[in-house]
Formats: structure tokens, C-alpha cells, sequence
């Protein structure tokens, strides 16, 4: 099965375009959690987030920052396994931004696709075509390109006008669809935050799967992100949502209300794409 | 001790610009280390490049990517407590081009500068300034982003033409020396082999450090790259080698010759320097 057809399945069976991140943090794990061991606590909230949200969302984001900084890899190792155990049918995306060239870009590419079985990961564009082509050689694998990150100082190289009126991030979301993307293998990150910025990339890229954080705790705007964002098919679309998601609850319901939450997001997506 | 002053004190104590990459790959170990466990093997092998090499270089940089490949993160931290512990005036350089904001880039602060007690970490600037942030708030830490990397396809990006003719690696150097680098906390990578770009990076930001890959097994001109590359005091570049010096031999000699292709490095280096 190619990336863009893992893509088409997790969209149609899961009838969503909702992903929920996993940015596990000690300080916010739910109370009932916080006495047992940190790699057990961890794993038992993501694995109970998952499994919690999952008939909402078609995607799953571990953010691998949040389990390196507390040497949790074994712990996010065994989430993905789970993940893609139990929700074959959803993405799984590492969201890592890596970038680098020749032996250590293969490296990375292992970290991602073979030791965390990721079906996606994240990458940097700033070293150029070179520097993902060691993750493409992962044929069925996917990559998302940061293009219009979500963040305020985005603005300070994505936003820059090249000669010729093409801003950074419209030559990048170019590059993508032309250059770097003969195995329908590329999609991008555009934040929720700059709707008209998605609606730019769309246009550039009109089959590409988007990545979409910034909803949610980052206050993007969910309804016109997802309608400057779908593609002719009313899909092409990962929205994220992290924070909301997670700490909807630090309390024995925490699942529930994170399987609530997802629920009203899934639905407010819905709702979107009618209008 | 400040950032810059840890930079000086590499410098001047070492009368060294060299830095030495470690990158470990299993299938290029000593024949003499093949037969133990790798972790071991990893840990002897790094351990052991450090300790021959270190009279002659100023800084090692491992590379995070083929360790965590590997599932070596264990290891990666034993040798960075080595070289802390037992090389305490060479500096200690993260090389991870890490790339992201709010809680994820200060999670990512911690795996280099706590975890891996890093005294400085590679980053990507494509996110901009407020990615930056939280790895400056470890005020006696540094931080190298990516300017003009050293492989052919950095060009895609990093050579495109603003609106007035300036480059973007020639704005990401600018926006380093005035925007982002307040608290002399940051450097640049640009790569040995475009020493015209060195050059311009150069008159950019006369006082940054400047980390330079490329020699070496990728090609690049030693002499060129320095000349165009030191500051006003003679100093300012850590011109790093890794594959050249690590797998200088596989026979039992493995240490010496890495000694001695860094000894010969750090001659070359200062014939450079005199000329």
C-alpha cells in the first residue's frame, strides 16, 4: 500500500480528518497516574488516549521531544507498536522535524519508519531535495514538509518575498508538488493560525496531504482552516490537536473527556466541511 | 562561564579549531570491537576516538541520529559524561538540528543541554526566532543554526534570492548577529565546501562562531574554508572532520591513526591559519 493510499484509508474508514497529537508532560499527567513509575504512567495515558479517541480521529502524533527529554524512547516504542496494532487503519506520523543529509539522514529515517514503525514523519526543508531523499527510499513511507509553521516567527524566513513576488513558504509548498514529489510520498505542515496561508498552499499544491496544527491551544481558526485547506474531495486533511485533547481532564474521566473532546472536534470538522 | 567564553577557553587551552564528529556506524567498527555487544562496542569505540584525539582537536560533536537508530541513547550519554568529565576544556557539541517551538523546543533543550549535558546544540532556524527561545534560556548554552549547509541540494532553499538581492542564508546570518543572538549565545553552520559563502557569512557576523562541516570525506577545501572562515583574533571556527578520523583504520591500530589524521587536521589547520 503506498503513503497516499494509507492516507485514502485512514479518511474513509475512519470517516475523519481529526489526528491527536501525544505530547505527554509529567506536570499534567492525570492524578491517578502520577503515583506510579513515569514510563508506566506515560504509556498508560497514551495508550488510554488513543485507544479513548480513536473512533474520532484518523491519525495519531507522537511528538518524540516530550518521551526524549525524559529518556522514554522504550515507552514511545511500545505506544507505536500499540498504535499500530490495535488502529491499523489510522496514520501514524512521528512528529520529529528532522532534517540531515546522506548516512545521517538514513539514520533518522530508520528512528522513524523502522524502530518507531511510523507510516509519516516530519522533516525541516531548510537542507534541501537531497536531504529527504534517504527517507523517500522508504518507499510505502510518507514525509510532511514544514512549509507555514503555526507560530508568530514563522513569519521571520516563510514569510520572506524571493525575486519575483514567491514567498519561502509558496516556493517550498512548490518545490513539493514539482520537484520533490514524484512518489506522491510529500505532504506539508501549514498552521491552522494563517488560514489564508492554507488556502495559498492549497492552490500550489492541490493533491497534497496537509498537516494542520494550531487549532485548539494554539487558537488557529478550525472552520476556515479546514476550508481553505480540503482538497477536491472534501479530504486531504490532518487536523491536529494536542493539548485540548489530552488535558481535557486531570481527573478519573480524563479518557472520557479526551474521548469528548475529540468528539466535538470530529464534529466542528464535520460541520465545516458542510458550509 | 558564558557560551562565548567556553568557545574561547576551546580555542586558546587546545590552541586547536578542530572538531571531531562521532558517528558511529556499526558496520565501520574496529574488527577488534566487532564481536562484543554493540552498546559496548558504540561506547568503546567513541570513548576511545575522544580520548586519542583530544590533544589535538578543541570540540566532538556526536550525532544524534546514529545513536538513536540504534536505540543507543544510553550510550550517547555515558560518552557525553566522558567527554564532560574527562575532557572538560574541549566543547561539547550536539549535533541534532532540532527545530520547534513553545513546550517541544524546550523539551528538546532539555534532551541536548540536561540529558546530554551538551554545552551547545544544532538547530534548523526555518521555524524563526521564537523557536529559538527556549534553548537561550540555558543562558551559559549555545546554539549552531543551520546557515549554508554543506550538500549540494542546500542550495533549493538557502541560495534563493530575496526581494532586494540578499540570499537566505545571508538573511539568516543577519537576522543571527542583530535579531537572535543578544546574549552571544549563537553560532552558525556553514559548510567547507562553499568557501565563498563562508567568506560572506564571515563579513555578516565578524564575532559568531562559526561550526564548518565538509571536509574530509565530503570534499571540502581545508585551506579556503579557513582562510575565509576565522575572525579578527584568528579564531572563531570549530572545522569539524568525523568519517576521515574515525575510520582511519580498522586494525588494531584504530586509535593511533585517528590520532594521527587528527594530528595532521590540526596542522593543516594552522599551516592555513599563517598564510
Amino acid at each position: 500500500m503506498t503513503f497516499r493510499e494509507r492516507c485514502q484509508r485512514a479518511w474513509q474508514t475512519n470517516q475523519s480528518l481529526l489526528c491527536v497529537g501525544l505530547d505527554p508532560e509529567p506536570g499534567r499527567l492525570p492524578h491517578s497516574l502520577a503515583s506510579r513509575p513515569l514510563n508506566e504512567a506515560v504509556e498508560r495515558f497514551c495508550t488510554g488516549i488513543v485507544n479513548a479517541t480513536a473512533p474520532y480521529c484518523c491519525a495519531f502524533k507522537p511528538q518524540i521531544a516530550h518521551f526524549a527529554a525524559l529518556g522514554l524512547e522504550s515507552t514511545l516504542e511500545s505506544i507505536c507498536r500499540h498504535i499500530k496494532a490495535a488502529h491499523p487503519n489510522h496514520l501514524l506520523i512521528l512528529d520529529a522535524k528532522r532534517g540531515d543529509i546522506g548516512s545521517t539522514a538514513s539514520n533518522y529515517a530508520k528512528e522513524a519508519f523502522e524502530r518507531y514503525c511510523a507510516d509519516a514523519v516530519t522533516l525541516s526543508p531548510y537542507m534541501g531535495g537531497d536531504s529527504l531523499t534517504p527517507f523517500l527510499e522508504f518507499r510505502d513511507k510518507g514525509i510532511f514538509l514544514l512549509c507555514r509553521t503555526s507560530n508568530p516567527g514563522g513569519d521571520d524566513l516563510q514569510m520572506l518575498a524571493l525575486e519575483g513576488g514567491e514567498r519561502l513558504f509558496e516556493r517550498v509548498a512548490r518545490l513539493a508538488t514539482e520537484r520533490w514529489s514524484g512518489s506522491e510520498q510529500v505532504g506539508l505542515v501549514v498552521g491552522a493560525t494563517y488560514p489564508a496561508e492554507v488556502q495559498k498552499v492549497r492552490e500550489i499544491a492541490p493533491k497534497l496531504p496537509l498537516l494542520v496544527p494550531g487549532i485548539g491551544a494554539q487558537g488557529g481558526d478550525l472552520k476556515a482552516a479546514v476550508c481553505a485547506g480540503v482538497d477536491a474531495n472534501r479530504q486531504g486533511l490532518f487536523i491536529n490537536s494536542s493539548r485540548a485533547i489530552l488535558y481535557a481532564s486531570p481527573q478519573d474521566d480524563w479518557a472520557q473527556q479526551a474521548a469528548e473532546v475529540a468528539r466535538q472536534t470530529h464534529h466542528a470538522i464535520a460541520v465545516s466541511l458542510r458550509t
